[in-house]
């Protein structure tokens, strides 16, 4: 089966991890065949991706009657999201819809009992229990795309025992050395220009308040079955380590490459095989230089110290946090409120959030919903 | 079968790797249970050992009526180190005789079929070829001591895909930064002090010539099937990564941790379990710092390069080297010739070298006695 040509859908394919996902098909001849696409509303660039690799079913939120007559003209049959992720012509489902929108395809497909490359990390922050729990009954094989989660699976391939503790690296992002003040001044330009990854629009910002991070720490926490109080964060601004898990004996593993999210998107669709790709870039030994490791600093990144606050205390919290950055982020993008002002609005959310333990999915919905409209107010307050 | 109590055997359990193999059993109560015990001439250690662990067999380079008398008296069986290998009691056999006079019974360890925890490193060398053909005609399970090759193993455990290349690191030794007119005048006491590692004498001196790092990449070559040419040499004075591995796809995975044999030997005798042992040293992430590399300089340490190129042309050269070393290590110890000798030694014996590919046992023990009576004619024309 190993030799078979893997049918994919990819459920977010305008946006970066679903571009770079097709870079990695391009790549790889004869491997995988683009069988379904999912876009928003960049209705340009799904064209063009339907031209060139044909799929035999599409999604889009663009409904307007161009759309469904040049896509039915193109020999594509348009389905809903969900429907692709439990299409019986469907191996794999590449899950890169961004945002807290992406949880209800998310689920689909974690219930589809697929592989499924993950990368929507916004489900697993919000609904980890219920996701988790799912892909347990579905026996979804769930490959993280994440750099450093995948760095985590990578790490733990073949290994009978648990993970101990697992260690998180962040670049530190273009603020590492800032002080509060400067942050305070940083612009959504300066923001979205990321020293080391290329990546999407909020997940730069958020990486650039460490926010991230944080939710990367809850993920880890439903992904490999770590307490938060076992998973730490260290800057690491070379992103040469992805990340690090030690095991019960004081061992550790960790995962390296250059940071190009292409890898880790390659590794979930060709999982357990690893496949050579002369597109992806290698470490250079002959330059392999220091690798510089430090504590991050909580007091100039309060975003962080909130996300895994936020993971300890578990319940709907996550999900108010990713709603309510959402929202922050959203608006500090559209010059609204300035960049220290995120922290402050999700501050401001989880002070008066109510938590429920072990929600369902609608008491999530819900939290995230409350997180939003109070976010709002809180940005209006701040708004210049 | 994983709670049953393994029965060890240890050849060479009053050197260094023997005694901390001691100390893991210690360290672990109730896991293993000392069976048998095989030592060279340090009688008085191996009494001791012997009263603490009352083995069932034992086996002495002391041949002394005393010996006997003493050994009957606990109730000990003397029996030879090869049968200990092949005895029906024994679950796991522990090879860390020193040198090339360990070749025998490592290759009667091998031939068994049981479990060997691989510490003698010049059997590979020599007979690497012999020794990986009979491990795999006896399904005996190699797992490897050395810090560097455990952590490849380690790197390597679940991947379905084999490695495109290994990157060993070194700690430099203490002469790293050290010229060529200071490294000549290096007396035995200052070469054995090594800053890092605990270990035998031979091995610490291998260290601080770098010679030890190109045994270890013929090691790798056998124990991992890559080619000498994939096998890279880097230097890493903190000693925390012990070696990393790069897969097709361009990932690396890397194993850490302390500078502490008694890891990878525990982790040979527990594998594929990783067991909590308090008594090991674990990484301080709250002090995790910066990790250096940088290239070897094979120009002040010549034996590195006489290694690789001995590993390169195969053979009967790797054991001709290993013999030379021997020889030339001792000589230095004694005080015969100088540190920066130990190259010369190896390089005349190499230079009258007569190579043998695909060689016999009997023509490996062969080129090894030559090079030795080589080395010594060499030493004794150095000799001041």
């Amino acid at each position: 089966m190993t030799d078979a040509i893997k049918r994919l859908a990819v459920l977010g394919s305008t946006g970066s991890i679903g571009t770079q996902t097709l870079d990695v098909v391009r790549a790889l001849p004869g491997r995988f065949k683009v069988a379904a696409l999912a876009a928003g509303r960049n209705t340009d660039l799904l064209f063009k991706q339907v031209q060139e690799f044909q799929p035999a079913y599409v999604s889009t939120a663009d409904e307007s009657q161009d759309v469904r007559v040049w896509l039915g003209a193109l020999g594509c049959q348009i389905i809903p999201m969900e429907e692709m992720a439990a299409h019986p012509e469907i191996d794999i489902v590449v899950a890169a819809t961004s945002g807290t929108a992406g949880l209800s395809a998310t689920l689909a497909v974690v219930k589809a009992g697929k592989r499924v490359a993950l990368a929507n990390k916004e489900s697993l922050v919000a609904a980890g229990e219920i996701i988790m729990a799912a892909a347990a009954k579905s026996q979804a094989q769930i490959l993280p795309v994440d750099s450093e989660h995948s760095a985590i699976f990578q790490c733990l391939v073949g290994e009978a025992s648990p993970p101990r503790r697992i260690i998180l690296t962040a670049s530190g992002g273009p603020f590492r050395a800032f002080t509060l003040q400067q942050m305070a001044a940083v612009t959504p330009a300066r923001a979205l220009a990321h020293p080391s990854w290329r990546m999407g629009r909020k997940v730069t910002v958020d990486s650039a308040t460490l926010l991230n991070k944080g939710l990367e720490v809850i993920e880890a926490r439903w992904l490999f079955g770590v307490a938060v109080e076992n998973i730490r964060v260290l800057i690491h601004p070379p992103s040469v380590v992805h990340s690090l898990v030690e095991f019960a004996d004081g061992s550790v593993k960790a995962q390296l490459g250059r940071p190009d999210m292409r890898l880790p998107i390659q590794y979930a669709l060709t999982y357990p095989e690893r496949v050579a790709n002369d597109s992806l870039p290698k470490l250079d030994w002959d330059a392999f230089g220091d690798l510089a490791f430090e504590q991050p600093d909580l007091d100039n990144f309060p975003c962080l110290r909130l996300a895994i606050a936020a993971g300890k205390e578990g319940g709907t919290c996550p999900a108010a946090l990713s709603a309510a950055d959402e929202a922050a982020v959203e608006a500090f993008l559209a010059g609204r409120i300035r960049f220290t002002d995120i922290a402050a609005v999700i501050l401001g959310v989880l002070e008066k959030h109510k938590n429920v333990a072990h929600p369902s999915l609608e008491e999530i919905l819900a939290a995230e919903d409350r997180a939003r409209r109070l976010a709002l107010e809180i940005i209006a307050g701040l708004a210049r």
